[in-house]
């Protein structure tokens, strides 16, 4: 499966209003995903608002919030992969969040940008299971599992 | 241990910049949580930019910032009660996040006042764990458990 944009522009419409990622909420993060074969990037340079309680780093809460919004838009990914789908003319598939579990290993620097990278453990049915690891440089600051579940109404 | 003020803004003004909850940061979501004896709740209503995929539920993103920071509060409070500390005198404990987990068990509308009730589980040391429940109203919307650890310069 090969993309031309960033994952969340496959959404529909009326799921695309994520403060988080959604590309008609324009007050929101803007958050991009990129497809690459077996899982899916994301980088992002928070900006310096986004302190944790120490001004040089990044706020938890944030890193919690762009893991949520990567693994929602890589399991639509690799369930559209899975199905065989053609995000150009197919509708494309939308997760909500079940179950979200972030593993803090390093403070995050503030400033500097950041890496996502996010693989599958497991598709089962509409339940898709998504490991991501948060870098900064070469460090790796964040390890995350999220269980994704896909909205029926497709 | 008796309270006159959010647990937050007992924090020290270096530690007090998150975006969350720190008083010195005046464009953050400006997080409260109340010490009530063997917890603490939160109270927070987000604002509409604050939406999911879909534009009348509340970004997923942003309940795991909220328990994150109510989280941390709440273990500093309890710690502080299990010291015999007096946080208008004395230096109020700062944590960090280790681990944050959060079951989403309900869509959360958004436009609600939303209460997030936290207990300890287990203090060892400088671990705290404290477990959270998130109502709109009298539904149980979301579940989590936060590992959280406390600074050691203080």
């Amino acid at each position: 499966m090969e993309l031309t944009k960033p994952l969340q522009h496959y959404y529909r419409n009326e799921f695309a209003h994520c403060y988080g990622c959604g590309y008609k909420n324009e007050q929101g993060l803007n958050i991009q995903s990129y497809w690459n074969g077996d899982g899916a990037v994301c980088r992002y340079r928070p900006e310096l608002k986004y302190s944790g309680g120490k001004k040089d780093i990044v706020y938890g809460g944030l890193i919690a919030a762009i893991v949520d919004c990567h693994s929602g838009a890589t399991a639509a990914g690799a369930q559209a992969a899975e199905l065989g789908l053609d995000p150009e003319k197919d509708n494309f598939p939308r997760f909500v969040t079940g179950r979200l579990a972030v593993d803090y290993i390093a403070p995050v620097p503030l400033g500097e940008e950041l890496e996502i990278r996010s693989r599958i453990k497991e598709i089962k049915g509409r339940k898709v299971t998504v490991l991501s690891s948060l870098f900064c440089g070469d460090s790796l600051c964040a390890k995350a599992e999220a269980i994704m579940i896909q909205i029926r109404d497709q």
